[in-house]
């Protein structure tokens, strides 16, 4: 089986949303990722956690077959990120985000995960994402996730990850800002012109797009109307996204297209419920048959000449 | 041939966005919906214009097939519309909108007209609808548009078209008001259970939704780099989904899946340039060839259970 490695935070989020408030329930990039990406491979996670990380957490993640021997626990206080949805829950406000023991963090790879095939750099200093490329081996595909923060502060570094990896994911407001243009083809198109190979634009309830050189691909997002806790979605389409490429060890533009399809129904069972409680309940079963759903209520006729 | 009948206003623009200004530019929801249905089908226009309004915009109309017989030509001016957009040209800016002569108009359809099978009521006081289609004899289809202008002033009388029509097309920001949610799902959900038996979410550069009782269609946009001018999307949007609804005058699911397409396809087209311009020069070549683009950059195989 293809090696898996993910790289980001694992945090205790306090969210409110129209649906209650939760505290200190386990979140951060790595994990939402992995888990959806546990359906499909068993991925090892890079990260640190404070002793006060209850240890239930890493039994459950032990239990989805996640390798957790790259997370490293050390004495001090677990990242934490604390905020709140309003009506329209398409974005969250950020109340509080407390680094802890992130703000010293260094990502020691593993002898052992140094030669992972599929490589998820989630949202992290682009400095610390370069320096965890330079410890990899061999990785057959590397996709990157970033934020604002990033865009605004380490503008440079960002430019340098960007070439080095296979793929770039950005939500459609991050694309916009660093592209400097409200288009969203047109930011594509400019950070493919930067060096990246590829280029996943993930734009929330509208679905996310794809764009290389050459290619472009449009997803949906399934109309969900049981959204009750949007933390996490990206991380989880990103998880879902390259567990499934993983899995069927193939890079071919109609490969890339599945798991796009297949990163958008973790994602939209994630939303369902707090934290990981929806994907705690998950079953293969549900996941073809959403599959299947996204096919029925996207596929259309061709049309002749006239 | 199907008989197709658009009632909506005819107006001169007068527009800015960061590709340039235009001034009194022919414009209005029944020309641009019915240049848009007039590459499928030989449409009729209900409106009204003053004797300021160029003849050479009425023979343009009459040189592309249109039946002009339902615009009374009145002494008084044309209705004016005057916008702006900015940098992020999603949202336009009304600058200034005179009704002028649509202040007092009356939809009177002439006899010949009455007996139209596929009527597009554009964006008009719903009052006046509700006359439109009171003349109407036997219409085997009906689709509606409105804005939030109406949906804040007319609640009432737009809750009887909407039960009366057979599509109601909103934009998502006026459907989120009018059914007071910001899931668009659940909003569709809301306006069916008001009595629409389907529903056109139109979202711009996001695509289109649709819904009705059991059946659900996400259709993408096209990735338009070339954006110029948004006015008319909306009604191109319409008018090419009705014009080839009647073309085929076949409204199975199937059909209807390829006339949001086709939509999708006109408003792309319009888009590129100010006013009409792209469209005088659209060739049916051009729409077959986007229209075979929209499948490609939508089209995934399945997944089976592992």
């Amino acid at each position: 089986m293809a090696k898996v490695l993910i790289v980001g935070t694992i945090g205790l989020d306090t969210i409110e949303t129209p649906f209650g408030k939760k505290t200190d329930i386990i979140g951060g990039s790595a994990v939402h990722a992995a888990v959806a990406a546990s359906f499909y491979v068993q991925p090892a996670i890079v990260g640190v956690a404070g002793t006060d990380f209850p240890s239930e957490h890493l039994e459950f993640l032990r239990s989805r077959g996640i390798d957790t021997s790259g997370i490293k626990i050390l004495p001090g206080e677990t990242f934490r990120w604390s905020g709140y949805y309003e009506y329209d829950m398409n974005q969250a406000h950020t109340r509080d985000t407390r680094l802890n023991l992130y703000a010293t963090f260094n990502p020691e790879i593993p002898e052992a995960l140094r030669d992972a095939d599929y490589v998820f750099l989630a949202n992290l200093d682009p400095d610390l994402q370069l320096k965890v490329l330079a410890q990899l081996k061999k990785p057959k595909f590397v996709a990157m996730d970033t934020m604002d923060f990033w865009i605004k502060n380490k503008r440079d570094v960002l430019h340098q990850v960007i070439k080095k990896v296979d793929l770039v994911l950005m939500n459609d407001g991050e694309a916009r800002q660093f592209m400097e243009t409200p288009n969203i083809p047109l930011a594509a198109d400019r950070l493919l012109k930067l060096g990246a190979k590829s280029v996943i634009i993930k734009k929330g309830e509208h679905g996310a797009l794809f764009f290389s050189n050459g290619s472009h691909f449009s997803a949906p997002s399934y109309p969900q109307d049981q959204l009750r806790d949007p933390t996490g979605a990206g991380d989880s389409f990103a998880g879902g996204f390259i567990g499934y490429l993983a899995k069927n060890d193939d890079l071919s533009e109609q490969a890339m297209r599945r798991a796009i399809i297949v990163g958008s129904v973790m994602a939209s069972f994630n939303v369902e419920d707090f934290s990981l409680n929806r994907m705690k309940q998950l079953k293969q079963k549900e996941i073809v048959e959403r599959f299947g759903a996204f096919r029925r209520f996207t596929e259309f006729e061709t049309i002749a000449a006239w």
